[in-house]
C-alpha cells in the first residue's frame, strides 16, 4: 500500500497555533520538491542513527530492526517511483518519517529520539555533498588521464606558445595540454582537503544544545564513513562552511574549464584552424551551410557564471546570521545541486570531447612562422657570438622586419639576407631557428623540452596511481 | 492529433555532418525543459512576425492566417497539457515551429522567413522579461499601498528610532514603515526606466547582419507593444543588458526586503517584543512548545542571496564575449526565471504578511524608556535656558546615569532628583521629555512629525494614483 | 596660519566615556584618508546649508557670510596643499568643520545646526557621485563619437561577421563598430536615468527623524543643483541605492569595454591580423624581439573584475541592515572611488586608443575567404532558381567542401567546378558571391547595408547633438 | 647616492617601437605604486635565484656576492625611505633591478638570467601571499585562544540559545562562544591546507616555456622555504589559484566575524542588554548624550562585503583567459592587499575587543524567563510520567500561556497553578525547570553541559599547543 497524502503534519507543532499556515507560506517554504534528491542520504543517516539508539539501549533491537527494514522499503518505493511525495510534509525528512510511521508504527516515531531536524538535515546534506564531491574527484582524475593521453599523442606537434595572446615561443602541444592537467590536479587536491571537512557529523547536536539522551554520535559518524563529529553543538547546526568550500572548489574547476573552452573556441576559428571540432560535439546552422559551431565549449564557458553566482549566493546568505540555526540556511541546497549538475556534466563532457578534437599540426606550424617565435633564439645566437644582448635584440628586430616584409618566417630568409644585417650569422643559424630545436632546448624541470614533458607525464601517472 | 516525437531536427543543419550529436551534448545544450516557460511570448512574437510578412507581401494573407490559427491552436494545446515537448527539438522555438508545420504544412515553414533563431529568441525573451517585470512593478505598487495603510494605522505608535541599532530618537511607527515605502517606490521607478530599454525589438537583425527581405521590423515592435527596434543588428543579437538590468533591479528589491525582514526577525524576539507574528506566517516546533518562528522573514532574507548570485552569474557570462551571438548567452534565462519567481513571490508574500503583523505599542513604549531617547531633548531644554550645549550634554549624561541606576526613564525621575544636578530644570521639563512631544516637534519635510507623516502619505497616494 | 593637529575631537561625544578610543579602533574606523576626496562637495553642501540657515533666520546673515568665506578659504588651503589633515578628526567633514571653527570662531560651530553627520555625509557623497557620473556620461558620449568616426572611415572595409566566433556572414567594419556605439549609448541612457535618483538631497533628515529647526531643505537641494529631497528622513539617512546603481551601471560599461578589448586582443594575434596596435598603446618584451602586446586591452578587460567586485561588495554590505544609519554604510565610498577611477580612465583610454588602431582590410578580406561566409548567398541563389532550400543547402555544402580542399574561397572556384555539382549555377553567381554585394543586400533597418549604416550614423549624430 | 629617475626603461624592449608609450597608458598600466609592498619578497627571491645561478656555474660566485650585497643595500634604502621609486620603471621588480645595476654594474644585469618577469612576479607574489596568510593563521589561533579564555570565564552564565533568533533552549555563554572558536579553527585548517598550494615556486618557467639555462629551480624553492616547484611551465606563469584560495578563505573568515559582530550589535541594544561595550571600542554622539554605538562591530560586519567583492573580482578576471600569462592577471594584487589589510586588522581588533566586552549575566537570565526556554523540559517531565508526548506538548502550551499572561517564567508559577492544568505535576518540577539544570543535562559530546564544555576547552588547548 503506497503512502497517501496527509495534511496533519503541522499539528505536531501547531498546538499553540490558532490559524493554519498561509498557503502562500506553504509554497514559499516548501523544500521537498528539491531536497527529495537527498533521500538516499537521509535513509543512510537514519539507519545509522537507529542502530546507535539500539546499541545505547535507547530503543530496543526489535525497534531498530523494524526501522531499518522500513527505511529500506521506503528506499525501494522511492526508486521504483511508488513513493507519494507530499508537499504538506515540507521536506524529504518529514516525508520519509511519516511513511516510516505508516509502515512500522510506533517504532517509526522513536527514530526521532535524540535528534532534531537541525542536526538531521545537517548530516543528510553533508552526506550528499560528500558523495557528489567524491564524484567530482573521480571526474577530475579521469579528465587528467584523458589530457595526459592527448598530450602523449601530441608530443611532436609544435604550436606558438602565447603570452598576451601574442606568439611568444614555440611549445609542444603536449606541454600546452599538460598545463591544464596541472590545473585539474590542483582541483583534485582541493577536493581531497575539503572532504576532510565535509565528513564531520553534526548529529548529537539536536536542536542546538545537545541531547539529554546518552547518545554515541561518534559511532554514527563512523558508520556513515565520516571522520568525526563537531566539537560544539551550536556550531554543528549553524555551520555551512563545507557547502561554501564545495561551491568555491567548483567555481575554480569551471574557471579552469572556461580557459580550455576559450582556447578551443579561438583555435576552431578558421584564421587559427588549430583544431577541428568533432561532428558529435558541434552544431551547424539551418541557414548557413558552412557553419560548425563550438556550442559545447561556449556553453561550458558560460556555465562558469552560474557556479560563481551560486558561491556568491551562499556567501550572501551566511553573512551576519546569528547563532544557531536560521531558516535562511535552507537556501544552501539548490545552489549546490545546480553547481553539482554543472560541474559533473562539464567535467564529463570535456573528457568525452577532448579525445575527439582533431588537432591540425600544419596550421600550428604555419602560425609559428607568422609569429616569429624563434626571434629570441636568434638574439641568443648573436649574444653567444659576443654581441651585447641589447644589440642582438636590435639586430634581430631588423631581421624580423625583413621577414615580415617578405611575408615569411625568419628561418626562410636566405643566409645572405641575414648577413647583410649581421655578418656574424652563419649557416648553423638554421638549426637554431628550427622550431623543434627551440622546444628541445627548454629542458628545465617543467619546461617544454621532450624529456621534461616525459617526466611530467610520468609524474602524473604516478600521482593518478595513488588513487587506485 | 497531438504532435509526436521526431528526431529529425538536426537534419536541418546536419547535411555537412557525418556523425550525430553526442547524447551528452544533446542533454548539455537542451533548453526546452526550461525555456518552454516562454511559449506565450514566442507565439505572440511569431504572430506579429507573420502578419508583417503578409503586409510586406513576403507571404500571402492566406499563409499568414494559417500560421496565426496554427499558433493559436498550439497555445491551447500547451495550456491544456496536450502538447508533447520533444527534447530532441532543443528549445521552445523549434518545438513550436515543428508543431506548426505539422499542423499547417508549408506555410509553417515560411514563418522563419527573414528571421533567425538569434533575433527570434531575443524578442521572445525580451517579451518575457517585459511581462514579468511589469508584474514586479504592480507588486511593488501594491506593497507600497499596503505599507501606507499600515503606516496610516500606526501614526500614534511610538518606538525608538535607531542608528547603529542603538536607540536614538523617538519616531512614529508610521515614519519607520514609510521609509520602506520610499524604497519600494524607487524600485518601481527603476522598473519603469528599465522597461523602456527592455521593450526594444531585435527582430530584423536575423542571424547578425540584417536580412535581404524587405521587412518592416518597426511594425512588429509596435504590434507586440514595444517602443522601437535596435539601431544595429549585431548589437541586437548580442545584447543582454536588459536582462542584467532586471537582475540588478531585482537584487535591490530583495535587499530592501531583507532589511524589513531583519527588523521583523529582531522585533519578534521576546526581548524586543515589538511584533507578534501571525500564526498563518509562522512555524512552531514539534519539540519546543513555546516556539513561534519567523520562517518567512528568514527565508526571504536568505533568498536575497540567490538574486545577487543570478546577477553575478550573468555579468560573468557576458564579460569578454566577442560579437555577435555566442552560445554562452543561453545562460541568460534560468537565472532570470529563478529571480523572477523569487522576487514576485517575495513581494506578494510580504504584502500578505505585513497587514497580519500585530505591532505591540506597549513593548515599543517600554523600549523608549530603556534607550533614554529623549536625552537630546533634555540637552536642548538646558541649552534653550542658556547652558552651553557642551555643558548641557554633560549634565544630561549625569541625569541619564541616575535614571539608568534606578532602572527608569528620564521622565520618570522626580523633579528634585533632576534639580539636584541642574537647578535650571523646572516642571515644564516633563512636557519636553514626553516621547510623543519629541515626535511632534520634528516637522521638517520628511520628518517624523504628524503633519510630515500626513504629507508623506498624501504624496504616496498621489503617486500611486498615477499608475491607475 | 594653517590648522594644527588637535586630539580633542572625541570630547564632543566622550563625556559619558571613561576610556579613550582604542588606537586600533581609531585606525580601523578612520575614513579621512580616503573621504577627503570629497572636500569640494562637502564645502559646496555646507555653503548651501549655511545660506539656507540665514534665509530661515536660524543664523544671522553675518554668520552665514563668515561661514561661506571660511569655507572658501579652506577650499583654497586644500587645493594648495596647505591644509593639514588630522586622522584624529575621523573624516573629511570633521576636519573641515574644525578648521572652520578655528578660522571663523563660533559662527563655524553653528554650521552644524539642524544637520547631523548622517545627512551631511549623505548629501556630500551624493554630490560626489553626481559629479563623477556626469563625467562618465560625457566620456560615454565622447567614446560614441569616436566610434562613429572610426565607423564612418571604415564603411567599405568588410570582415567576416561571426556568431560563435565562427565566420557567419560578411559585414562592414562600420557595422561591427557601431554595435559598440549602441552599447555605450545605452550606458549613457542609464546614467541619465540614474542621475535623476542620485540628485535627491537627504538634508533635513538630521540624525534620522528630522529636525526641530524650521529648515527649508528644498532650497538647499535646488542650490546644489539637485531635483528634490527625500520624502522620508529614515529612508534618507539609510539609503544607498544611488551608489549601487552607479556601481551597476559602471559594471555594464566595463563589460561592454571587455567585449571590445577581447576582440582587439584576438584581432591583434597574427593569425587574424585584423588590427595593428599603435606603438603608443602596446608593450614589447626585453627578451622576445618580435613581441607587441595588447596590454592596455588586456588590463582593461581584467579591470572588469574589480567593478563587478565593488558592486557585489556594496550589495553585501546593504543586505539585512536595520534602519536607520549603520556604520557598515561607511563602506560605500572606497568601492565607488575605485570604480570611478577604473571607469573614467578606461573610457578615456579607449577613446584615445581606438583612433590609433590600424585596421588591416586585406587580412579581413582574406579571412572572408577562409570562412566561406558567402555560402548562404549561394544557397539562396539556388533556392531562387527553384531548388528546395534544404537541397540548396546540401549542394552548397558540397561546393564548400571542394573549395575547402582547394584552399580557396567559393568565389574563386571556376564555373565548371561548380556546375559539376549543380548545372543551375551560371556566370552571374560571381556577383552574388561577392562579399561587398552580400553586405549591400542587407538593408533592413539596423542591417549592415550601406544605407542602413548611413542611417545609423545619422541617428547617432542627432542623438549626440541633443547633449550639446 | 640614492637612485635617480631614469626614463630609459622602455628601451629594453622598445627597439622595434617608433613611438613612445602614451602617457595615458603609462598611468593605466603602472603597478609600482602598489606592488612596491612586495619589495622584501622580491629581494628574497632574487637572492635565492642569484645563489642558484652561482651554484650552477651560470654566474660567478663574485657576481652572486655582489648581487646579494646590492640587494641587501636596496632593502635598507627602501626601509629607510631613501629609495626613489620611479613610475617610469613600471613595477617593483624593474625598480629594484635598475637600482641594482646602478649599484653593482654588469653583475646586476645578470640577475635576470634564466628568469622572466612572468615567473619572477609569480614567485614574489606567492611569497607575499604565503607570508601574509601565515599571519592570518597566527591571528586565527590567537583569536581562538581569546575566545576560549572568555568561554572559560563564562561557564556558569546562562542565556537563551536561539534558533530563528527565537529563544529555544538555555545554553551556557561558554558554549555559545565556543561555537565561534570552532569556526576560526576551521579557518586555520583551511589556511594550513592552502599554504601547501601557495608555497610552490614557478621559477624556472621563464616567460612560459622553460629556460635554456641549466637551472636548479628546486633549490631556489627550498631556499625561500617553499615545498616544491610547478610541474609545468605554462601552468606556472598562468596560475592564480593560490590567490583565489586566499581570497576565499578570507571571505569565510570575515563571514564568521560578521556573525559574531551581528550578535554583539543585537546584544548591545538595551532591549537585550546582554553585553556592555567597552568605552575604548565604542563611539558616542555629539548630539545624543545617551549614545554608545558598536561602530567597530558594524564596520567589521560591513567589511565582509569587500572581501566577497575581491573574491568575485579575481574569479571574474581569471575566467576564460587563454594560456599563458595575460596582462589581466596584474589585477591579482590590489584585491589581495585590500583583503589582507581587512582580514588581519579585523582578526586583531576582534581579539582585542572581545576580552573588553562586559557580559551581563542578569540580563541574560531575565531573557531566559521571557523566552520560556524550559518548556521542552516540562513536556519531557510530563512524558516521563506517562503522558503521550503530543499531549504533554499541549499541556505545556497551556501552562506557557498562563505564565505569559502573568508576565513571568514557567518556574515562577505556583505549584497549584500548574496542577490545575495537570495534576501529575509535583514539587520536583522546579528542579527540572531550573535553567542551569537544563544546561547540565545536555552532556552529549559537543553539548552545552559543563563536562562537555570542559572537554571542548581541553581539546582546543591541545590543538592550539600543536602550533607551538
Amino acid at each position: 500500500m503506497p503512502n497517501t497524502p496527509d495534511n496533519s503534519s503541522q499539528a505536531t507543532w501547531g498546538g499553540r497555533f490558532s490559524a493554519p499556515p498561509s498557503e502562500l507560506m506553504a509554497i514559499y517554504t516548501d523544500s521537498q520538491h528539491y531536497d527529495r534528491a537527498m533521500y538516499a542520504q537521509d535513509i543512510r543517516a537514519s539507519i545509522a542513527h537507529a542502530r546507535m539508539l539500539a546499541r545505547q539501549g535507547i530503543i530496543s533491537d526489535a525497534e531498530a530492526t523494524a526501522i531499518v527494514e522500513g527505511l529500506e522499503k521506503i528506499r525501494q518505493e522511492i526508486e521504483s517511483g511508488a513513493f507519494v511525495w507530499q508537499p504538506s510534509l515540507e521536506d524529504v525528512h518529514m516525508n520519509i518519517e511519516a511513511r516510516l510511521t505508516a509502515l512500522v508504527g510506533d517504532a517509526g516515531k522513536k527514530l526521532h529520539t535524540g535528534r532534531s531536524r537541525n542536526d538531521q538535515t545537517g548530516l543528510t546534506f553533508r552526506l550528499y555533498v560528500s558523495d557528489h564531491c567524491k564524484a567530482w574527484l573521480d571526474l577530475c582524475l579521469h579528465l587528467c588521464g584523458v589530457i595526459c593521453a592527448a598530450a602523449s599523442d601530441n608530443r611532436d606537434v609544435i604550436l606558438p606558445g602565447c603570452t598576451h595572446l601574442q606568439p611568444a615561443q614555440p611549445v609542444s602541444l603536449a606541454q600546452h595540454l599538460l598545463a591544464y592537467a596541472g590545473m585539474f590536479k590542483r582541483d583534485a587536491e582541493r577536493i581531497v582537503d575539503m572532504l576532510a571537512r565535509v565528513r564531520i557529523s553534526p548529529l548529537g547536536a539536536a536542536a542546538l544544545a545537545g541531547s539529554t539522551y546518552p547518545l554515541d554520535p561518534e559511532s554514527v559518524a563512523a558508520e556513515v564513513g565520516f571522520h568525526g563529529i563537531y566539537s560544539n553543538s551550536m556550531d554543528a547546526v549553524s555551520d555551512r562552511d563545507f557547502a561554501l568550500e564545495a561551491l568555491f572548489v567548483a567555481s575554480v574547476i569551471m574557471m579552469h574549464l572556461s580557459r580550455l573552452c576559450e582556447e578551443i573556441i579561438i583555435w576552431a576559428n578558421p584564421a587559427f584552424g588549430f583544431v577541428r571540432l568533432p561532428d558529435s560535439f558541434s552544431t551547424g546552422s539551418s541557414i548557413m551551410p558552412q557553419k560548425k559551431n563550438p556550442d559545447v565549449a561556449e556553453l561550458m564557458r558560460g556555465k562558469t557564471g552560474r557556479t560563481y553566482g551560486n558561491l556568491v549566493a551562499l556567501l550572501t546568505v551566511m553573512k551576519s546570521l546569528p547563532l544557531a540555526y536560521d531558516r535562511d540556511m535552507q537556501e544552501d541546497k539548490e545552489g549546490f545541486f545546480d553547481t553539482d549538475r554543472t560541474v559533473a556534466s562539464s567535467l564529463e563532457i570535456m573528457a568525452a570531447m577532448l579525445p575527439a578534437l582533431q588537432f591540425d599540426a600544419e596550421s600550428m606550424a604555419r602560425a609559428c612562422h607568422k609569429g616569429f617565435i624563434n626571434a629570441t633564439e636568434l638574439a641568443d645566437y648573436l649574444a653567444a657570438r659576443g654581441v651585447p644582448f641589447r644589440d642582438a635584440h636590435h639586430i634581430t628586430g631588423k631581421i624580423v622586419a625583413v621577414a615580415e616584409q617578405k611575408g615569411c618566417g625568419i628561418g626562410e630568409l636566405a643566409l645572405d639576407e641575414m648577413q647583410k644585417i649581421s655578418p656574424l650569422i652563419e649557416n648553423d643559424v638554421y638549426d637554431v631557428l628550427d622550431y623543434a630545436a627551440c622546444v628541445r632546448r627548454r629542458e628545465t624541470p617543467g619546461g617544454t623540452g621532450p624529456a621534461s614533458v616525459q617526466a611530467q607525464l610520468k609524474d602524473f601517472q604516478n600521482w593518478l596511481a595513488t588513487f587506485k
